[in-house]
């Protein structure tokens, strides 16, 4: 007799066979005895206070992926999981889950439904509970196909096994496509004893091979107008975290010297104490508006993204390369990036070209460095983060003016910076630093996991401060608190009510949330902070910067104050509002 | 030249004709110009800390039409308007419109998306923000299909004129069928221009009239019924507050002396004082467990309901009559009621049966009453808040042990009760406790909101507390602060983490969400309770019982505590988990 295992077991160790050893989730009654299965699969279940906070730090344990990868020898995938009850808690997580898909993050929502025969026979007269009440049993799943890659609705499975085996072929799609998966099992499921052995079946995780011919006509092409480019660029943008193409990256900029920049989603990809590498926007320098050849990796692009608009642009997709507008489908590009690099190591490339000015260089304290009881600009604040900042630092910016003015940051090495250009939820991004948070900690790797927050984005999803200290996880958040949407204020209604937010005492919120007072185990750092003088004295503080349990450091700043630089954008987008 | 009006002002001032007169939301890109649009035409926009609480808010606002109607003289639909953007908001509100869906609550949800252009011409290389961002730019519409009654796509329509007849047409389902319906209006639409004399046109909201020789054939054969029964018994359930079937039910109880119950959802319809009035549960009486005839009134079952097991059953559905088992479609089963009601004014009715003992009635008190140091249980918990109401409160309760113990509550006269057996999404009453008390507000309608909370709901959508502080609003909330969620603790894992909830200072609420100190305007009390006699003392002081401002009431219980008369119920559910 073969030994078996049930069959919650199987899925959740397959979870940790992709790096993901924490489930996100709210408990719900479908799935509660699924819940028993968990820590002795070797995971932990993370309950965060509701299933949108869930979803999006299931989103960013997956994102953790890209430090991950740097310290582990081996190839290493990253999931990040969410559980949630039927109905109620999968439709309450549906926008990260979107979220996931819009930015490629790989996760696996596993939704617990009532028994397969409630499933099976239902009764529109006496519905089970979170139902639409008119027997519809099937139509959240209907509704999660068009934000996810691939469905294992495990009831309609045969038998246990039949189950177990659709289960791995979907994670296999989540990983290789780096998008999220919808997963449901019946509540009737759990203990169906599955073979133990099934969990030696390795998951293929790989794409195929490249087709060979496709594959080196594109490396020749690129090398010949690598070498007959006068004024060539790189721009390593958001979409090569998943992709995995930040060491290919890397290795490209060190072989050729071609001056390289990213908008804000790729920041972090490039080392930014190479000498090829320029701060400035792409679309910025009189050097980049003019350059022959652009090639482009990850676009994590939006509408109102301008790009330099040379006709000659190489785009490095996930599953395609495009030469001059001619896009070449391959299995992976990365493979052909690969290539490239083999090649370019036996060619010369010259001394970086100078890309001129920029606009996101530290200028504002440049000019004029505030005094102490000067209040807190948009263009004073973000810079002087750059001192604050330390290698290996995760970087969260929250979508409003910390997109914005994160990029004026200055990186240390091997930092990597979370943004969310296309998706763009408000949000999102605290329960995603709780993630990262999560997945550090799950993982051993170095480093602090940073937000900078707004605090309409905050007010979104303030639960998650309790989530992050119940599990007593190290994250340091610096709020942009002027009082509103400022962002918003720059497209519409500068002075309307409904671009205000009430004013919380955010540095209360540890205390609201429960913290313990005075726990050694998990010290709670919070100021309030309303001049440069006092902004200085906490980023000097050693126990600001160490990173260590929860730090809320609330930056007053005024209503409608955004950096200078970014006013030009805002006004072109105000008017595309108005527009058709 | 006709005058005419903005195509937003058409659509905001159709609202106020359904006596919506706040709209929830959370602004957004794509919609901001439309909110320069709301105050003129006559509306106040609510602007929540998210799109969840937004649509849970809109959701609760729908649900004082019980009280609308009663304080009127002309019959007087009301819906809730919920106002979102373009995938990230709608997508995050998507949960309370299916709750909204499936306990029939109607509620209009607008969405503001990109312009006509960009939704025609969708670009997958540079896409819009908020997209999926592989051009699918109708998905969440599509999404949206599942959980509504009716979509309004204004960007197809066209030109103004034809979106204005279209919103005009689904705004009349959404009230004909009592259930929300989805319009999207492109950024670009807001300023359009339509005939003023649009807005003269009357809605078509009544259903057409019943065909005669049905509803005839139905009243004669329910008369009938009701003359030969020996032991009949009558069910008011919670669709007849959607159903408006309240004021039939009251006259009919009054009329004929039948023994009338409610499940939970159906409290407050029948008037508490009338003598035919049992608490018992429905199935928990001798009396009604042998009835001979059960008529039952808006149903809003669950598979866990049991009802009396009777075969002749006449249940009156929203438009069908369903009698021994053969449905009767009809266009409006009210008509038949007021029918039925003719026809009883002519006949006799005895004396009220002796429908025998209750489980519900004040026992836990009547045996034992609490000295001032004893801890507070579910038991002596719910049965004396009854001493704390008033006529016209509207009284949530949250799922879990609130459900459960609200059932015990005395009513006074008028009041309401909202519950919600199928949605049952925890989280979603602290939010329709804000939507409820601001149509209150808008329509200058009497009595209290008074919301009996759970610690674990409490925590999902805390940020309401947020906005009903913000638009000062006047909320009374009672936490059952247990640590955890209690009810599932019954089902599963009774000392499992994962049903624990991390314990918040409820009583800061207020000062960490940015209360002012002692506003005059909106006076604020807090306090936390932990025996018997600290609980006496608060319901006897006249501050926390004058419904003004905002109440929070942190009553601490054992997170193990459930009403003793719940718990065969509980084993039940928890067997069916653990059955197929």
């Amino acid at each position: 007799m073969p030994q078996t295992i049930p069959l919650a077991q199987h899925l959740f160790k397959r979870l940790r066979q992709l790096s993901c050893h924490s489930i996100h989730g709210v408990p719900g009654d479908f799935f509660l005895r699924a819940l028993d299965r968990i820590r002795p699969s070797g995971l932990n279940w993370i309950g965060n206070a509701n299933e949108l906070c869930a979803g999006y730090a299931a989103d960013g344990y997956a994102r953790a992926a890209t430090q991950l990868r740097r310290h582990r020898s081996a190839p290493s995938p990253l999931v990040g999981a969410l559980m949630t009850t039927y109905g109620v808690g999968e439709l309450s997580a549906i926008n990260a889950v979107a979220g996931s898909h819009s930015e490629h993050v790989p996760v696996v929502h596993l939704v617990g439904t009532p028994s397969r025969k409630a499933m099976r026979e239902p009764n529109a007269r006496l519905p089970v509970h979170h139902t639409l009440g008119d027997g519809r049993a099937e139509v959240y799943a209907e509704m999660a196909k068009h934000v996810i890659c691939a469905q294992a609705y495990l009831q309609r499975m045969a038998n246990a096994t039949e189950a177990a085996e659709a289960y791995d072929g979907v994670l296999e799609q989540a990983v290789r496509a780096s998008l999220p998966v919808y997963v449901s099992l019946g509540s009737d499921m759990v203990e169906l004893r599955v073979p133990e052995d099934l969990l030696k079946k390795p998951l293929k995780l790989e794409p195929p091979e490249n087709e060979k011919m496709a594959e080196e006509r594109a490396v020749h092409q690129i090398l010949e107008m690598l070498q007959k480019s006068q004024a060539p660029l790189l721009i390593a943008d958001g979409m090569s975290y998943p992709f995995d193409f930040q060491s290919e990256i890397n290795e490209l900029v060190s072989l050729t010297n071609i001056p390289t920049m990213s908008f804000t989603s790729g920041k972090g990809l490039v080392d930014e104490s190479s000498p090829s590498w320029s701060p400035a926007l792409p679309n910025t320098t009189d050097y980049s508006r003019e350059a022959d050849l652009v090639m482009m990796f990850g676009p994590l692009l939006t509408r109102w993204t301008t790009i330099p608009n040379t006709g000659n642009t190489i785009l490095f997709d996930q599953e395609s390369v495009e030469l001059f507008g001619i896009v070449t489908e391959l299995a992976r590009s990365k493979a052909v990036l690969r290539a490239l690099i083999d090649k370019l190591k036996e060619v010369k490339f010259g001394q970086r070209a100078d890309v001129g000015e920029t606009n996101f260089a530290q200028t504002p304290l440049g000019k004029a460095v505030p005094s102490a009881s000067d209040s807190i600009t948009q263009d004073s604040l973000w810079p002087t983060l750059s001192s604050f900042l330390k290698p290996e630092d995760t970087l969260l910016l929250a979508n409003g003016t910390p997109l914005i003015g994160g990029r004026s940051l200055q990186l240390q090495p091997d930092s990597q910076v979370i943004a969310s250009p296309i998706w763009n939820a408000i949000g999102s991004m605290l329960p995603g630093a709780q993630g990262i948070a999560a997945a550090k900690r799950d993982h051993g790797l170095p480093g602090r996991t940073i937000l900078l927050e707004g605090d309409g984005s905050f007010q979104v999803t303030c639960q998650a401060v309790s989530d992050i200290m119940r599990y007593k996880l190290d994250v340091t958040i610096f709020i942009a608190n002027n009082a509103g949407y400022t962002y918003e204020r720059w497209l519409n209604g500068m002075d309307a009510e409904y671009n205000d937010v009430p004013s919380w005492r955010y540095v209360e919120a540890a205390r609201f949330f429960g913290a313990k007072d005075n726990d050694p185990s998990y010290p709670i750092l919070a100021k309030r902070v309303e001049t440069w003088g006092q902004l200085q004295d906490v980023l000097a503080d050693e126990k600001a910067g160490d990173g260590k349990g929860l730090k809320i450091i609330d930056v007053i700043m005024d209503p409608k104050d955004v950096p200078e630089a970014s006013k030009p954008g805002l006004s072109r987008a105000s008017a595309a509002l108005r527009s058709a």
